[in-house]
């Protein structure tokens, strides 16, 4: 029903970072019904194309929808939509729904492979806080992981407060959710991959060998990592601490531990 | 006389975030002569609020104590300060105590040469973002460094919103404001500290002996160490980057570089 999922790409101008951000759009719908449901059902569109001159109803609607957000809004001329269209059939209407999109746990492996180097996984065990999702994402690919893994329930969605706080690392790194953190483990053990999750409680992390196939688990800065998802690792590393509070926040955690990783990898190169 | 130690609660409207930021404050002082007394006893004012239009002697004594620090200065109307009153005797002056206090650079020493350890100590050259320089304390906490250096200009205060994002570290390690961050590094330098800075183009930081008394000088996320600063430090140490992006979060890559001196003291100790 005038429904398309293509990939494009958007240039997009941040005054504020001076530079040019590459992002991906997952879905473009066209039809004057299909865009004014979406902008009801509360989907983001990041750019409404509509045919210049036309002011009949549903297009009023569509305007109105569109004026209550941030939506970028153009005026086109029929042969630009005609140009746009995916289904022939856009009524005078196209928009363009904005989806950081997911990627899957075999992507990830695929461009391990690709790229002939270890696997090096980051998952997310309950991490809340989008801004430390997305400076994780952007720490998983400064550190050369090849994919982060959220679970589906209770964490932080591909929203775009992560997308600021991953400095636009969103685009580069993939992200996939998964039902049960326990049962991708598990999985991924099978392709062998080891897992170490970062715990108080686990071997300093310095002495641990950390070069193979890897998974690191990051646990919520509340409650740490779980204890089914703990009883699956097979090591429980832990980053020395001389202060007098509890913990470190889960992003920075997750950047010594992950970069324990990058050095020891590098050690093992020479 | 008063004096009313009060927590009370500001929205702040970001139009950039949109979203309320709670801000908590120490203590409001009012009164002309307990403000002037605060300033000259040395208290951090962050805040001094007075009546628009008046200028009588105390009041002009005031401004030039305020003027002397780094304090913000709003002139409002009676309605204004009445309504923020906690006394009802505010004489036309009210100002906000900052709710933690700066230590000294001497005092940082003293405390590793108590603990006979070697100084460690963070220095930040123009971070302005109060989350990055919470976390910062944070981390500096657990990599059981000695303190963290601040300028007076250009750079985050003690607020809540920085003593939140700390975890509570603001009350176990000390923070200095200076007036230069070179002349501070000079003077440093004299006492045996040796001083690094992260940056892109320095060598790899897992190659440099980062054992001895050291600073740490960790730069903006969008400028970077200033030139001057990186002139006077002996070593210029690299996190490696894999990544398609610029950088890593500061109070990241501050947490990767410290926790590199943290292994090295370990591993020299065996």
């Amino acid at each position: 029903m005038g429904n398309n999922c293509v990939v494009f790409i958007v240039f997009m101008y941040t005054g504020r970072n001076r530079e040019f951000i590459m992002r991906e759009e997952g879905m473009v719908i066209e039809g004057r019904n299909v865009v004014i449901e979406a902008f009801r059902s509360g989907k983001t569109i990041d750019r409404l194309f509509i045919l210049d001159g036309c002011w009949d109803g549903p297009v009023r609607t569509v305007l109105r929808e569109a004026r209550k957000t941030d939506c970028i809004i153009n005026f086109v001329k029929k042969e630009r939509l005609d140009q746009l269209s995916e289904t022939g059939r856009h009524q005078g209407v196209i928009a363009y729904v904005a989806a950081y999109g997911y990627s899957t746990v075999e992507d990830m492996l695929k461009i391990a492979s690709n790229k002939n180097e270890p696997p090096f996984l980051i998952l997310l065990d309950n991490i809340e806080d989008p801004h430390n999702l997305g400076s994780i994402i952007r720490t998983a690919n400064q550190a050369g992981a090849h994919g982060v893994i959220i679970p589906k329930r209770h964490a932080a969605g591909l929203t775009a407060v992560v997308a600021k706080a991953s400095a636009g690392a969103i685009n580069y790194t993939p992200v996939a959710k998964v039902t049960n953190i326990v049962k991708t483990i598990e999985e991924l053990k099978k392709q062998g991959l080891w897992f170490v999750c970062g715990d108080m409680e686990g071997e300093t992390m310095y002495g641990l060998n950390l070069t193979g196939p890897i998974g690191v688990v990051i646990g919520s800065e509340g409650n740490g990592v779980s204890r089914l998802v703990k009883e699956k690792c097979d090591f429980i590393a832990s980053i020395p601490m001389f202060g007098d509070i509890g913990s470190l926040n889960a992003s920075v955690a997750m950047g010594i531990l992950s970069y324990e990783i990058v050095r020891q990898r590098l050690m093992q190169k020479k």
